[in-house]
């Protein structure tokens, strides 16, 4: 099973400067990979916090992905948080560092030294003119927090993940929740392997009341509990008709 | 110290259906009250692991707020999972449920009936004519996912964060990460209450390369560390101008 956690190392994020555009955009490249994720985590720029989510993402999910904190100054803490949630020491990389050394030349100092730290026996997807490496370690994939370095960084390591394709459909129905749960309790005993969602819309544009989801790696699977949910709807008061078959 | 932290219950955000509104939205209007968010954490809606992120939340923080997952279906477990994180009950809550008498009459059935069930013990802020109660208990607030609703039950409750205001300043240079981080470090020790922000950025568009950052409950504080730095910039090369000294 494809699984996976995302953390989010950003005191710019709880404290509002910046709303997170890495998580979602992630969520979504995973889903249409197929990768189903089972936690995002935001937390703050601490090691011992970072440490934490990284167990607790490793432990419910087969691959992690962290955002931001990678970097040369004092709030970069998340080579050091990697290393120490998998028992390593955080060494220099010797290639990382000779192309530091050719691009900076006397104006390596140590803080620009520190972008050649990495996990001892990380791998390490790099090239030439890129502005970071992508670090992986024990299924940890480490990407940078700036939104364009994110997708620049995933877009290098993303056919790792490619997996069983992950099947989606949804009806949406003019009635109300309360009308209906009776009915997908039925459903959900019936396809205990699809997960089922009930998704009330309550402001006034919207043209239908709740939308119904049905997921699940097996296209016949997911297709038969829609079925089932549809064949019910019979039964249902006549506002219960359809709006929308198929999203 | 006035502190939140925010569970989003929801496997339509870790499936892509839609983005989250909520966390963000927040974030921002608990900032505003002077409350510092320490997680953000989205979790699928199953109760041990949202029992696990309250858990988490409160060792963590004063407050803590839920998004998601209430209503009359068979995916609404944040009640379940508050009242066992308390080790509460849960029972039906006698004003909700005659209104909901009132409202529904002969339409009242058992999955309408869970929307008056309150883990034992808490408070409700409700009033007639709201789509649903705010349920609070031990500091945790249970907030509905549509934004809309979420909103308005806020909205209900946000006097009772009111706090010491957070205050924030920034400064935005043309100098990299790597020519300021050993000044920064300067700051950071002698400014150890003011947590201090470096966030780079590489897009083209970038009128500066380095936002830095200084937020704190004392506005003095958060200033003198802002002052120290721009004094260190003098000895800084050139190009190390401030672009824009206050934000």
């Amino acid at each position: 099973m494809s699984t996976a956690a995302i953390v989010i190392i950003g005191n710019e994020i709880l404290s509002a400067k910046i709303a997170d555009e890495n998580g979602p955009w992630l969520t979504r490249e995973l889903r249409a990979l197929g990768v189903e994720v089972r936690r995002i985590e935001t937390v703050p720029d601490e090691i011992p916090l970072i440490v934490d989510a990284l167990h607790r993402a490793k432990s419910q999910a087969k691959w992690a992905f962290t955002s931001g904190g990678i970097g040369p100054t004092h709030d970069d803490v998340t080579i050091a948080a990697v290393a120490q949630a998998f028992g390593r020491k955080v060494v220099p990389e010797r290639r990382i560092l000779g192309m530091l050394e050719a691009h900076y030349g006397d104006r390596l100092n140590a803080a620009r030294r520190r972008l050649a730290d990495v996990p001892e026996g990380a791998h390490i997807d790099w090239h030439e003119g890129s502005w970071f490496p992508v670090i992986s370690l024990e299924g940890v994939a480490v990407l940078p927090g700036p939104p364009l370095l994110f997708k620049e960084g995933f877009g290098r390591i993303r056919d790792r993940y490619r997996s069983a394709p992950l099947f989606g459909r949804a009806v949406y129905l003019a009635l109300g929740e309360g009308e209906i749960a009776e009915h997908l309790d039925a459903a959900v005993a019936k396809h205990p392997q699809v997960p089922i969602g009930s998704y009330p819309r309550f402001d006034p544009g919207a043209d239908y009341r709740v939308k119904i989801t049905f997921d699940g790696r097996a296209e016949a699977d997911v297709t038969a509990a829609l079925a089932f949910v549809r064949a019910l709807r019979h039964g249902l008061t006549e506002r219960g008709h359809v709006l929308r078959p198929f999203a």
